[in-house]
């Protein structure tokens, strides 16, 4: 049985570096798909073209948002060297670009054996005593994407979904999907970007729309739970960053995201 | 008088989206420029053909190190919309694509007024207890980049240079361009990737090459001392992520950085 992520994301080979794919409602915020299911639709494209195996760096910058329905990925080998791959990706939907990106390509963990973390898993409480997500957000905007995980977020980072929020710009969450599969290199483009904003921890609400996202791949997963910490630091200028870890069962750091967006602004969906 | 870097990253409009730049010596690490300055003359290229004035996130997917020469960038207007322009970028030096780029650009400070920021600066000692830099690398590799700043080391970071690494994985210091050049948008992704791999603290040496580098430019610096942090948390699989913050004399982040690089291997140069 194919997961839902997996039929979502799937990408069919129309030749000449042109991948079909079905955008579908199930990953929407509001009418609009999220973000971050759009650069995984465009990595798993990028992957198909890919003479290396696993997607390291991959960027995207967000042009206009697409509605769900068919799409068309037009991926372009840039360069396909012994160690590493580097791709261009456009994704075509509604007669418009809407997302344009970067990737590139290697084979994790084949290259040296020197390893130095210096940082520590967040420090979530039990799954048991986190509160669970919701698909409807603050303000009466359905959030179908919410439904296809099971999120438990740290309630010292969740109080705004009850109106009394943290003070801090940081969402903490336990995250796996709904339908029990299990995480991968993958699905981490959408992970990152899975999250509520962290600035409503701050008190905010409304859209952050994002300009460009990039999403590191460091490990693979182990299965099981991920542990997800989301926080932005920087909200000035009409502007912030959100930074996004991942970290899968075994304590390990398996993704991490940077991504530019907009200061909220008032709703438009 | 123009400054060195003005002059060493100055494009030619050539027509068509086509910019002719020179890249001079002046930036190379051992024979090689550096990739932040090769960065910097493609955002200076995007500049020139975007409608919105400032960078605002740089993405840089390094394919090749070109020697010193002439070069060409050609730039793809992507998208021209009414706050933000979005471009494409390739570097061809050396009958080869060295450098393929996205940008996204606006207008800084012009949306939006909320701020909340949960960081300061990084907390270096006064300049004239700091360490000035050294253009020479241990192993014999000379760095003409560093000749181009002034640059004083926070002392608690700079072990490596005298055998005594920290440690830990950061570099902090005091920077400007040696010639006077106030710092601005333009220079900071060159500023984000010139001090040494902070993996140095850790006692490796070597070549640390960037896979990818992405900018983020979050205010117009203030005039005089940039106070510059570098630092690694996850050195693993044969990567490394290294994160920069850039902050003005009037105690502002105006940049951040990440890239993905390789862990350090021996000198090829």
């Amino acid at each position: 049985m194919t997961s839902r992520f997996d039929r979502d994301t799937a990408v069919t080979d129309l030749a000449d570096g042109r991948y079909a794919a079905a955008l579908t409602p199930n990953w929407n915020i509001g009418e609009r798909p999220n973000g971050g299911y759009l650069l995984a639709v465009v990595a798993r494209a990028m992957g198909q073209a890919s003479t290396r195996p696993d997607p390291l760096s991959v960027t995207g910058h967000f042009l206009s948002p697409p509605l769900p329905g068919p799409a068309v990925v037009e991926v372009e080998r840039i360069r396909s060297g012994r160690a590493h791959a580097t791709l261009a990706a456009r994704l075509q939907a509604g007669g418009q670009e809407r997302l344009r990106a970067l990737g590139v390509f290697g084979a994790l963990g084949a290259a040296g054996s020197v390893t130095a973390v210096a940082a520590a898993p967040p420090d979530l409480p039990p799954v048991e005593e986190c509160v669970r997500g919701t698909a409807e957000l603050p303000g009466g905007v359905h959030v179908s994407l919410a439904e296809q995980f099971d999120t438990r977020y740290d309630p010292r980072t969740a109080g705004w979904v009850r109106g009394q929020p943290s003070g801090r710009a940081e969402v903490g969450a336990w995250v796996r999907f709904a339908d029990g599969r299990e995480p991968d290199l993958w699905c981490l483009p959408l992970v990152v970007d899975a999250l509520p904003p962290s600035v409503f921890g701050l008190g905010l609400a409304g859209w952050v729309p994002t300009l460009e996202l990039t999403v590191h791949l460091r490990a693979h997963p182990a299965p099981g739970w991920l542990r997800v910490w989301v926080r932005t630091r920087f909200l000035m200028g009409g502007y912030l960053e959100e930074d996004a870890e991942v970290w899968d069962a075994d304590g390990v750091l398996v993704g991490m995201s940077r991504q530019l967006a907009l200061a909220p602004a008032p709703r438009r969906d």
